[in-house]
């Protein structure tokens, strides 16, 4: 570990958008379909030293879905093109394990992950739309319990897949001719309950070994798996301005981690936020305002409702309290649907209030830099959080690395320099050894 | 059409590889995994105004499986990365219509084409090793006719949700306010014989409306599928050094776009050569000749076995005529191994010599700039070919751009600049109207 040994915080950033609502003057109208507009964040979070860069998805739409998710790019293509044009910056995307091939998955990662030199990351995913089943030949979306092992299965067959070579494998040697030593290919043969998958893999390991693998559900499930599979663990921001919430959230995934015979520091925890910092608190909350004034409250709702299987809250009014509504969002996005029903009824909200709370989150990380450097050293010290991975806009985020970075490297806790140049090294994650070069080391030494 | 209308010959250019043999003092040793060297081709690619970028492609290796296919890049994420270094080269890549979801590969492709602004294309294939279905939950490859069956309902659902939105879908209008009309888009709501999708797709149209579809399959099938859906036929090598077979296939072709009720210019036929060119004829040969210097007969061998099913040639001397061999790749690479076993016969070739041919085809374009250039011309002119993919090392191809590009743009026959800045416009193929559109401007007019 860098730094004499004190534990290091670690930053993502969102990559995809336009970097501000596409109404902004300064902000392109298509940045949601625009390359540039992504790889602009890439190399903002590259000036700052950030770990990775990330990308969430989905990809299942109707005439009620808000603009971001109407058309934007796909994450493989956009990682890709990512990472010809940085360096250092991991380069996370959401797939989803749900209606796809692992082989392909496999196949693709592993090979962004060969184009990037060691920088990819998969965020595993088990799709939570039902219209993503009807997009890929299924009546209906698979129940919670039921996407969760075969994403566990598609894991295993992914890594499965990422093993196919030893890391030595292709020694390339002029003078020799020799190019390959063929007893350091393995095939997998899997045969399991939803998979059937020969192999081998036709590539080889990166530099870092195989990509990162990020887990995002939050459910009981959800944090199982992460224990089981994960290196990280993306949650999402609507607990991440509540210390308390948050440290029991962290040590619920480490003692998981633990359960499975894991070093919990292996399994790192990454809340998102949207930090918005000014030269005064006023100042950084009119920005945070000025964020809302596009806002129309019914595109609002109907953000809203994606998060629980598009139920239609515009048979409410505006501006009362909303009624008890049951577990309308069991089969969706589970935990956070389960937030935005409780902070309703905790804080008594009406639909526009709590539309707004999740089209345009504020959190708490909103103010001077010394407040906001503040409040994630804490977060950080107190065992809530690994890191965080950050939104917003371009402006805002620029403003984080001049302002609030410089802070946090000032206490010792956040990196100067790259330590590595892989995902991995910079994560601080142990390469994963070739699970039969492993057995192989284990039988001699027996 | 540029130059007063005369027809114009088109080029593409093979991106994988390290750019020459592994061995070769000045190329990458680990060419097959270098997005570096990749791009280096697509920069002599764009330095010689070719139209595209070509990836081909498979997906099952084993312990015989020669070294270009042991380990290489998948072919979205490398052109992905290419896009990125690029600004002209249009962008094709291989991808199989027998084992993925429809949904991604149109939605990976589509964005792509977002990506390069209008420079992709697609290269439909079938997939003809039974170790591809074996990685992808299937044990047996399906026949060759179920195979093409499929392809052609997985073509219909891939341009069915490429018309999920009208090209004008997104006016953006910062004034106003209107970032989309709803009424622009369309689900598909496809169910057939093998797919089930619903729509619509979550991606918007590119500069060129959508990616630009190749098909490679040179079987009775093949070709038909290549005239019913296609802009543009890939065919392998091996016929394309004569003129006769060539005209012959080019006919055919035509004849059967215009049986569909197509404009036959529409449909352009690409052979792949292998072009090097020397100051005299000797030296041209010597540097084929010096292509074989590395080439260990026993990999010449397996590699041809890879268009038998893996089909096992070693049982045979090396240096005997092959005997007869019945109907060994009927199930596999069908046209191209009917090819090998025809020249083995009618050239009495012996297994060493056919070995040889499969690896580093030799072919008839190699020679003094002239000679080339005038065999181009020729075959271009007499109507064999719309244009040609060219392979080889790096030093080839930038020998090829150097001296015999200039004298076909002397002769008028191929382009000084790009026409435009898309694919589709560049090979000179009709933009693709949007269907809802174009039925909706059909009914006005009645």
């Amino acid at each position: 570990m860098a730094n004499g040994g004190k534990r290091q915080i670690r930053f993502g950033i969102f990559l995809q958008g336009g970097g501000g609502h596409w109404r902004e003057p300064d902000v392109r109208a298509d940045g949601a379909v625009s390359i540039e507009a992504y790889q602009e964040y890439a190399r903002i979070g590259e000036a700052g030293k950030f770990d990775f860069g990330f990308i969430a998805d989905s990809a299942y739409i109707t005439k009620d879905s808000t603009i971001p998710f109407l058309s934007r790019l796909e994450p493989m293509t956009a990682l890709a093109a990512v990472s010809a044009v940085t360096k250092r910056l991991g380069l996370v995307g959401t797939f989803t394990t749900s209606y796809s091939e692992p082989f392909t998955t496999a196949r693709q990662l592993a090979s962004l992950d060969i184009i990037s030199d060691g920088r990819a990351g998969w965020n595993a995913v088990t799709s939570a739309l039902e219209g993503v089943a009807r997009n890929h030949g299924h009546d209906k979306l698979h129940d919670h319990a039921l996407r969760y092992r075969i994403a566990a299965e598609y894991i295993e067959v992914v890594k499965g897949l990422w093993n196919s070579w030893e890391d030595d494998a292709f020694p390339r040697d002029k003078e020799t001719g020799e190019y390959v030593d063929l007893d350091k290919l393995h095939t997998l043969n899997h045969v399991g309950e939803f998979f059937k998958v020969q192999g081998p893999l036709n590539l080889e390991r990166s530099k870092q070994g195989h990509p990162v693998i990020f887990q995002a559900g939050a459910s009981e499930t959800g944090r199982d798996l992460a224990a089981r599979y994960a290196d990280a663990v993306f949650s999402s921001f609507e607990e991440s301005g509540n210390l308390a919430k948050a440290q029991a959230q962290y040590k619920d995934i480490k003692d998981r981690a633990v359960a499975y015979g894991r070093n919990p520091d292996e399994l790192l925890l990454f809340p998102s936020i949207q930090p918005i910092v000014a030269a005064t608190h006023e100042e950084a909350n009119r920005l945070y305002e000025e964020g809302n004034r596009f806002i129309d409250p019914a595109y609002a709702v109907k953000y809203l409702s994606r998060y629980f299987s598009f139920f239609d809250f515009s048979q409410f009014p505006l501006d009362e309290p909303l009624p008890e509504l049951g577990d309308i969002g069991k089969d969706s996005f589970r935990s956070t649907a389960e937030y935005y029903l409780r902070i309703a009824k905790e804080e008594n909200l009406t639909l526009r209030q709590l539309a707004l709370r999740a089209t345009n989150p504020r959190g708490d990380f909103v103010g001077t830099p010394e407040f906001v450097a503040d409040k994630i050293a804490r977060f950080f010290e107190e065992r809530a959080v690994d890191g965080f991975i950050l939104g917003g806009s371009h402006a805002n985020l620029r403003n984080f690395v001049d302002q609030v970075v410089p802070l946090l490297q000032a206490r010792g806790l956040f990196r100067t320099e790259y330590e590595s140049d892989t995902l991995r090294g910079n994560l601080g994650i142990s390469f994963p050894e070739n699970r039969y070069a492993l057995e192989r080391r284990q039988a001699v030494v027996q």
